[in-house]
């Protein structure tokens, strides 16, 4: 055993890529990998560091000895609600090809919506040739992106190039090239001008049930799209979902497409799996990567092995 | 009448577009407008130029005093075969619009393929929650753009900024900033590396049956989509389409997506319209907008009547 204290992982993620992605991973130190059941009733008294994903309810009774905390996702909402929840820094996943994947899921489905393509689907299925006359391009269609963390930035900047017109809502303002941007105080200029909504928040009680009936009722009616549509990549939690369902009966909303639930996975009874010009993907618009996970991880306990800052360090006031 | 040469406008377009897009054009000469009945036998021998889309077979011997010819699209295959055309420079249609739009299919296609829309979807039909093992990312994957014009050009700048490897082929060598480029000569070594192949070229007798079975033989297998995957909007003239659905059907091909046919509109016969994989919308990438097309013609006669060069001329040898 080496002298640097022990990593447990906790992470209920597809074992395949995890045994992958461990088998290069911490190679200077013991890893107690909890997927593993021969490690069911190891001693974790000896781990600083924990790397979570829907942890074991005893992990923290357990592991007496932990330094720092490591969310598996970018997200931590999953983490803020833990019971027994001990009081150190949480680091939360930030990475390059999370960021990327992101951002193709957010342009694809802007893409999708603006190029009407349940339209020229539904003529496919049809074997109909038939162009429509009405073909906005990007230019005329803006895009208000809420949330401009680390992947609302990124994606504003990818949404510019393919020509949208792109808005953003942040809780503090913020300075974007080339986007107005909109504080918190300011949702509803952002929201009057809003074709494409793109929820890019994280989930806190705050954002909790924040995409609901009135906020769509402040979306722009008439735009080149004619309909606002609203795309979730966020979290569930943050929309209601029964909002949704009626905004788009109601044809308040035109179309949505959405990676995340109120709950995972998406009930077979839930109506949106049907509905006209929704687009669902199953929390799949940027799954972390184990192993670019575990580089993250890495780096950040070298940095605090050196007596350097963490970074990505969560706010609990804030909630992410 | 006033004293500027007139112009004559034979473009088989919707009326509609048509003529509020005249209502604020040519506002210093005579326009003839072969759309409009009362024009059917009007005298065209005062119009020095001439704006076509498939013309009437007999405009070039009635409308004989002519010096420019305007193509009413970005291609000029349908032009340069018109029977009697006489030998005056042609001008082909760029256009800022027309680029982004064409952008904006190229982009929309390829994130399509690499985010395995077409398996989400039939999930989604199915109720299916089930996030997909295999999920590269963009940089993972190679596009093989052919033809680096004014289209190819702008898709490989923003195909490259969505994280895909992008590669190019043209006929003359060219540099692009982050691109390898292939000449005419290298177009196996290019092939050899193709993920997603892009075809925008023009429809030239080089470039017609191009895309065949044996093109297709010679992409890449086994990158990280599996499986090679064609889009083509360029001109349908340059695809085989019996070996694009042979290829599809052995496996040589893994999807497509297309908006040219050897014959518009695709016969209801085609096997393509439902085929797995494979997205067909109706020569629709990017339609001409009939407004930009008459300001780009004034910009080009103001030109030409100041005695400057006329731009974007077609090469009559090369064919483009
Ligand atoms: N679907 C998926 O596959 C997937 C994958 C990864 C992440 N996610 C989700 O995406 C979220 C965002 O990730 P990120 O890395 O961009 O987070 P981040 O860098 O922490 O950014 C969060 C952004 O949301 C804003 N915000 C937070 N609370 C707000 C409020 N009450 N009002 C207005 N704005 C508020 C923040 O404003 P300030 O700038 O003022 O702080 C910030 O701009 C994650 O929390 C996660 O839940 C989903
Ligand atoms: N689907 C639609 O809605 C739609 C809309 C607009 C246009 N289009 C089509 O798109 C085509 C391309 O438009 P563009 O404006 O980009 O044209 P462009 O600027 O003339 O560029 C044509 C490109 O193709 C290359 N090329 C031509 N013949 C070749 C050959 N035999 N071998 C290799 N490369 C060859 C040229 O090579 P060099 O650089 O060496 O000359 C050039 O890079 C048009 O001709 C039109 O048919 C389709």
């Amino acid at each position: 055993m080496s002298a640097k204290p022990a990593v447990v992982i906790d992470l209920k993620f597809s074992r395949a890529a995890m045994e992958t992605a461990l088998s290069g991973a911490f190679q200077d130190r013991e890893v107690i990998d909890l997927g593993d059941p021969a490690n069911a009733d190891r001693d974790l008294s000896t781990a600083a560091y924990a790397v979570l994903w829907k942890p074991e309810p005893t992990l923290f009774t357990r592991a007496s000895g932990l330094s720092v905390l490591f969310s598996g996702g970018a997200g931590v909402d999953h983490v803020l609600t833990l019971p027994d929840l001990p009081d150190l820094p949480i680091v939360r996943f930030v990475d390059r090809s999370l960021t990327d994947r992101m951002s193709e899921w957010v342009v694809l489905q802007c893409l999708y919506h603006l190029r009407h393509m349940t339209t020229y689907q539904q003529q496919q299925r049809d074997k109909q040739w038939h162009e429509l006359a009405l073909q906005p391009e990007a230019r005329d269609v803006t895009v208000g992106v809420m949330g401009l963390g680390v992947l609302g930035q990124d994606a504003v900047r990818k949404l510019k190039i393919m020509g949208f017109n792109v808005i953003g809502w942040s809780r503090r303002s913020k300075q974007v090239d080339g986007v107005e941007t909109f504080d918190e105080d300011h949702i509803d200029q952002f929201l009057a001008q809003t074709d494409i909504l793109v929820g890019l928040l994280p989930l806190t009680p705050e954002t909790r049930g924040l995409f609901d009936s009135s906020l769509f009722s402040r979306l722009r009616q008439g735009g080149a799209l004619g309909k606002p549509v609203f795309l979730n990549a966020g979290r569930g939690g943050s929309q209601v979902e029964a909002d949704v369902i009626t905004a788009l009966q109601k044809g308040v909303l035109g179309g949505a497409s959405l990676d995340v639930f109120e709950k995972e996975p998406l009930g077979t009874d839930s109506p949106l799996w049907t509905m006209e010009n929704v687009v669902i993907t199953p929390h799949s618009a940027a799954a972390s990567d184990v192993r670019a996970l575990f580089a993250h991880v890495e780096k950040q306990i070298a940095r605090f092995e050196a007596g350097e800052p963490l970074q990505h360090v969560v706010d609990r006031r804030s909630g992410y």
